[in-house]
């Protein structure tokens, strides 16, 4: 493996697919369980999603949001009450219809207990929730409410894809309630915001934030607004979603307060989320035929030390050197937090030992064998750069640039995803040019899966149905940004602005 | 109620149980929900079990730990495999057998889509994760594997009580892998120990570590060990317990390694968890009959500052100079984290909000009104102190002693949690004696529920099965400190030391 061209294989361009689950593996983050479509979250995915966590939950408390957790079974008549809620989850809902196991006629346990109402586990908690709120809200002294649950959920998934569409994922689940819907819909998009930055600056990960099309809206909103990337293959990602939620949850739950009048009104809610999905965003942005490639303010670890000691009459005199390095980077602050060192002293081979940290994405590595220590030099490698590409620099000056090369590396990826995508969106002006560019060209080993198309549209939902069905393409957001007026090419109506057309995970 | 005699009605002496749960709807820590048995937890105490969480994930990590999570869901055939454990757990079990809802014959909708074979929703995850055990370990270079959980499990209970027993409650679940019984046993007790410093240390709760009797053995260990900690009803409480699994799990899972001499082994495997049931063991050891009293460390809020404005006619001065002093006050360290201050300055009436902040338990409240800002002084009272006890203090002289006085606070709870244990401990060396100590004196208007008896045992289990049915006591533990040999006063036996005897929760 050490000597092949690359460590990944097969690579993106020969099946992206399959390279993503390779990538995953190599990384060591996460497998399929034996519950189906259930994965296990390995310890290094696991780092990955709590270092989500943290900067998340931190922008959460900044805008006023508090935690709570509610239960993870939800009554079935609680989904019933909200017609297309129920619609969007009915199909895919774990049910839990009894309350014990016991022996059955052949040996075997057998399921006994039957529950006078079957419960559904979770798919999401807006009816579970609204029923809280409906007793947590009195009067119009009691808003806005902002809450927020980092929670596992169920959607029963017949197709499914480590982090990327799993029955079993975890997500945090944001609920507010607001006396007008002026407020609610602020809200909405001051989260939508929050999932901006947060993919921008945290994960490197330049998105279009707009508004969904009714086809693609969260089951029982009013509006939905989302994050969209553009992923390696050229398909789109969704990474995060905001719903306006209008009173139709208010009035499912009968969430109603006092208003300053004294009168009865239902309230306004929202609701948004981001899950482990984020995990498969981020390897298909970042991750290279030679594994993943993790932007250093969400890394697990910064630097990886790796000991050399093979040649060495005193072995234990490199060691110590890398324990003093090591001491001296994890006081430094980056970003909040201080810098997590790993001396790698295992006794493996020095080129599979270095492949490991390279397929694990960590952004600097650093070997340390008997002659670098005589000249108190660093072997340095950046996960940023081509992984034989690696420099010899003074200990001194790497301890004093050490995060600021942290934040270029950073920078790297964001810049890199962007031109990725630039290079990959075109204004599309009529429907044969749309057809020609999401359309593989002939003779491509692979699929090309086009890009984002930025077309005028006037919202027919039966143009977008057949575009749908014949192409597989799908109008991923209206931009929020303004745009200039003209002329929908499947129609020849006019057209507020462009939209954004792709192929979707 | 700002005027009664205390916060909480009825109060302890009174009845307990009905003042615990006046308690937490005070502090607003959790209420019951429409789910039997399930629990929401409120802003209140969902900050204060991400407190306990951090610590705890901290001194996890500290001892070579680190996060995975694995499937909620359990095969049928997983529980199956190790016959004590089923049997433990069987009774209690979430069943999910349908994976979706359609429209029944008379138009609600009904479980559909029966599953292959029933999903359990893990009560505890030893089988699940012992799977996955099964294929991360393959050589003795692969041990010890040290992996922890957090998690939401589910344990189908009669009667549930807010945090203590809940059919879904939040916890933690360690597991290990070793290579032999020695290093697993010595794991077991080495996190046990972990419990028992972070009950002290961080919680202010003195517990007792011990060996649990087979009769309150763990389903499927060989040794279940726990920390017990006393209540201020003179109950035990189990708060943590960690368990020696021998090879019972590795070989229902399949856990084998290669050892040194490339001969296939089973391994050994301990586990161990704490859950939301410390927040109700933190309730039960410090409140008192004006609501909760936080331990410092814990606390998501350390000081609380009213603004007292009603008599100024320059309100927004006094507000100022409380922003002021909570952002010099939120500068400073108190263990690893900085002080987290809220200022109170809602339109409520002052003994009201006072009264609001008493009942929360945070261990230090200010009130500045224009007489204390003339005097640049702060008017301060503890929660380690009657609610009226308040004090004058410079505002210089607060802010250089504010986490002195916050460890005083920790360390009076422990003291007192301590001599109250002391207190209703008694050694006994006669049955007569040992039923008179759990016998209610004739004409108490409340159930006085003894407290810990140290006597000697024999181990019989015929005598333990006998106590426990006619006078509800149990052994809640085999101390691990040394004791010194007598005799079993049940059967006139020989026995190596005391054990503690209680009724508990």
């Amino acid at each position: 493996m050490a000597k092949a061209k690359n460590a990944i294989s097969p690579t993106r361009s020969e099946n992206y697919p399959e390279w993503y689950q390779q990538v995953v593996r190599a990384a060591d983050l996460a497998e399929s369980s034996p519950v189906r479509g259930c994965m296990v979250i390995k310890p290094w995915g696991c780092a990955l999603w709590e270092n989500m966590q943290g900067v998340l939950d931190g922008m959460f408390k900044a805008t006023g949001h508090k935690n709570a957790y509610f239960p993870l079974f939800i009554p079935k008549r609680f989904l019933e009450k909200e017609a297309e809620h129920v619609d969007g989850f009915a199909k895919e809902c774990a049910v839990v219809t009894h309350h014990r196991l016991e022996a059955g006629p052949d040996g075997g346990l057998v399921p006994a207990g039957e529950l006078d109402e079957p419960l559904v586990v979770r798919p999401t908690s807006e009816t579970i929730i609204g029923d809280a709120f409906s007793r947590w809200v009195e009067s119009y002294r009691d808003l806005p409410l902002l809450i927020n649950q980092w929670a596992n959920v169920v959607r029963w998934e017949m197709r499914t894809r480590l982090f990327l569409r799993t029955a079993e994922f975890l997500w945090q689940e944001g609920h507010t309630v607001h006396a007008t819907s002026e407020e609610a819909r602020e809200h909405t998009i001051r989260m939508l915001n929050v999932y901006a930055d947060f993919a921008r600056d945290t994960m490197a990960l330049p998105v279009i934030t707009g508004e969904k099309t009714a086809a693609e809206r969260f089951p029982g909103a009013v509006e939905t607004f989302c994050i969209e990337g553009m992923m390696q293959d050229r398909k789109a990602l969704q990474a995060g979603t905001s719903h306006f939620l209008g009173q139709n949850f208010s009035r499912a739950q009968e969430i109603q307060f006092l208003d300053e009048n004294g009168e009865r009104q239902h309230a306004w809610t929202t609701s948004w989320g981001v899950s482990t999905r984020l995990i498969g965003a981020l390897i298909m942005t970042h991750a290279d035929d030679d594994g993943l490639i993790l932007p250093p303010r969400l890394a697990p670890v910064h630097v990886v030390i790796m000991p050399i000691t093979f040649k060495s009459d005193e072995p234990e005199k490199i060691i110590n050197y890398c324990h003093k390095l090591a001491d001296d980077l994890r006081v430094l602050d980056f970003h909040g937090r201080h810098l997590e060192i790993e001396i790698d002293d295992r006794d493996v081979r020095g080129g599979e030992k270095n492949w490991s940290w390279v397929k694990k994405g960590v952004p600097i590595r650093i070997e340390v064998g008997p002659r670098d220590m005589a000249d108190d030099a660093l072997f340095t490698a950046r996960r940023d750069r081509p992984a034989k590409d690696k420099e010899s620099i003074p200990r001194a000056t790497f301890l004093s640039e050490v995060t600021t090369m942290l934040d270029e590396i950073q920078q790297n990826l964001f810049d890199r995803a962007l031109a990725f995508r630039e290079e990959h969106t075109h204004e599309i002006d009529t429907e044969s040019d749309f057809r020609d560019f999401f359309e593989s060209p002939a003779g491509e080993p692979v699929p090309i899966h086009g890009g984002f198309a930025l077309t005028h549209f006037n919202g027919d939902e039966a143009v977008e149905e057949k575009i749908k069905n014949e192409m597989g393409v799908t109008v991923r957001c209206i931009p929020m940004e303004d745009g200039t007026p003209g002329t929908c090419p499947f129609s020849g109506e006019p057209s507020d602005k462009r939209v954004v057309w792709a192929k979707s995970y």
